[in-house]
């Protein structure tokens, strides 16, 4: 059978074994496996989030309510924008697969950093556009705004903080890039990593009410997975001006989220303790990280987020390193496949990262 | 902003208020709301279900494992199949985007029955193929093939049983059909209802073992979201060829399902005994609606599903007798959006179907 001819440019995805089983043939215990690989919430998720979802758990035969207003309107009171400003995806990811696929297409050209987060390549092949990718390891504006200008690239990627590397852009310099943008370039302000950023450092914050408020061509995304604590409901949002947001809706398919991940995502938004907490126990163990990394004498990205990232040293291949520690139960994320001699680590729990520098400090 | 032409032609999707509030605005207490529209499952989901997803509700934090293999395993058995024969998707309507996404585009035809499920011309119009319809309201094979050697579509859907009128098609026929049809077409066959059609009538049970084996271009769509009360969780599977499933893969998104979808779903796939007495409790349901249609001297369709369609008489008008219904409470689906004069019913609890009998007689 022939399928279309855009499919032959798409990488099958080869699903493997769980690589928690592939641990275990290894000989080691389940409970003496550690994934670090991920990035999800080392702290598990809210326990308001746990004891509302155990209450409906009966409720898993009905479908959810499909226009979400009451996950809609609690997005729309956090970041004071209208309810007609936001769209629910099942994931972030599933926003982005809208954008691309009601604004791309085979003949147009999508911009993103040399090393950001591997969906925007992913669902850009879905349409057959072609790839723009800068040079320079950070977000360089300068460098996006020049290729912009020869190329016109129909959408243009900004992951702030960015995935895998944890680095941030000013706030102030984004929105100054976003000025010199023509209005047609719809431009993504991916900001899945958002919470943790504007902890470390209000400089780095981005709101999506002053992008919505500023521009009509800016789409903000962010996320339930990372500082909420629930990767595994697989609920994000996107936040722009309205136009954009009805346009996206004509390619969201009825019920893209659970019944049970309306509920959580809605109670997570509520429980702004559990984020603080979580975002400060991050930016604590991340310390460890940073003196690891000094003691070690490897370069550490400054993070934003909840991960770090560890640049080896030419001597330290990073597929073996990723690979020895695979071997010992612990499983991070070798970012050959970026071009990076580097392994991204989540920062887990104070237990989990002792660990890891145990085991580290063995290979390294 | 411009958007792709394509979506011109897409419809927007105005989610309005949850019916379910709409209804209060009548004076009527949320206690007194009953919803016979959706074909959900009114025995609610399988205890065994509730008490695997209780047990892992502090894993919510956790991606699922996106090899999927406990529950492709489980339905490999089930249906005696290999593991590279199936593909899961966030409700089976996620498997008509990826196919309708893998094989057609603007320059497509795709052929489907005059009334059946609206997800395929939804999808359809994502990517602007042309859509053709059949002109009799229950599948006829010969009207399908006689458009298929004209116009060669590239997907044929065939609805069985079909969803909105009830009615399915002979499994012997259907595999005489699917021998005429080249190869290089694609043949779906949605068995959504299906574990209700095999109880009432044998003749009617397509086997996927049967497609798979005897079709290298035929696939089988299934759902936990009827018979197994999941409507709530989006899971759905195809069943194929390792080619085709090999392509749908490729878009598919990572963690296109959460992980309490995929611990629901493969122990509902274990526990039989629920489906068996939802199924048994339905057809003895559905022998009320029977009768009850006869005393009104209204048509029924002989339905295979979860649900009747009631085919009112020239003076009883669907959207009116709906709105009536609605106003005391009572949400069905008018179907006078598909060209019938007719309502669609879900069969509920023995209490919610006197309910309906005793609110319809008044406005029949």
């Amino acid at each position: 059978m022939n399928f279309n001819s855009k499919m032959k440019d798409i990488k099958n995805y080869e699903a493997g074994k769980p690589i928690e089983l592939v641990v275990r043939e290894f000989g080691i215990e389940p409970k003496d496996i550690i994934k670090l690989a991920s990035n999800e919430n080392p702290n598990g998720c809210s326990k308001k989030v746990q004891d509302g979802v155990s209450k409906i758990i009966s409720k898993m035969a009905l479908y959810p309510d499909d226009s979400m207003i009451a996950l809609k309107s609690a997005l729309s009171k956090r970041f004071d924008v209208g309810v007609s400003n936001v769209i629910i995806g099942s994931g972030s990811d599933q926003v982005i697969e809208f954008l691309i696929h009601a604004k791309a297409n085979s003949e147009s050209k999508i911009l993103m950093n040399s090393i950001t987060f591997a969906m925007y390549e992913i669902y850009a092949k879905h349409v057959g556009a072609e790839i723009l990718r800068t040079s320079s390891q950070e977000h360089d504006l300068d460098e996006f705004y020049k290729i912009y200008k020869e190329e016109k690239p129909s959408i243009i990627f900004l992951c702030t903080p960015n995935n895998p590397t944890g680095d941030a852009i000013e706030a102030t310099k984004l929105f100054e890039f976003l000025k010199k943008i023509d209005s047609d370039t719809l431009v993504v302000v991916d900001g899945a990593y958002m919470e943790y950023a504007l902890v470390k450092d209000s400089s780095k914050e981005v709101k999506p009410k002053d992008l919505v408020e500023e521009f009509d061509n800016v789409i903000y995304l962010g996320t339930f997975s990372k500082a909420y604590g629930l990767g595994g409901m697989r609920v994000g949002y996107g936040v722009a001006d309205a136009k954009i947001i009805k346009e996206l809706y004509k390619l969201r398919p009825p019920f893209n989220i659970t019944t049970l991940s309306l509920e959580a995502a809605t109670i997570a938004l509520g429980d702004e303790e559990f984020v603080n907490k979580s975002v400060v126990n991050n930016f604590n163990e991340m310390k460890r990280y940073e003196e690891f990394a000094k003691e070690q004498k490897i370069d550490i990205i400054n993070s934003y987020t909840n991960f770090v990232t560890l640049c080896l040293n030419p001597n330290q291949i990073s597929s073996v390193i990723a690979d020895l520690l695979l071997k010992k139960g612990m499983i991070v994320r070798d970012l050959s496949s970026y071009g990076m001699n580097a392994i991204r680590v989540t920062v887990g729990t104070q237990e989990q990262n002792s660990r890891f520098f145990e085991l580290a400090s063995e290979i390294l």
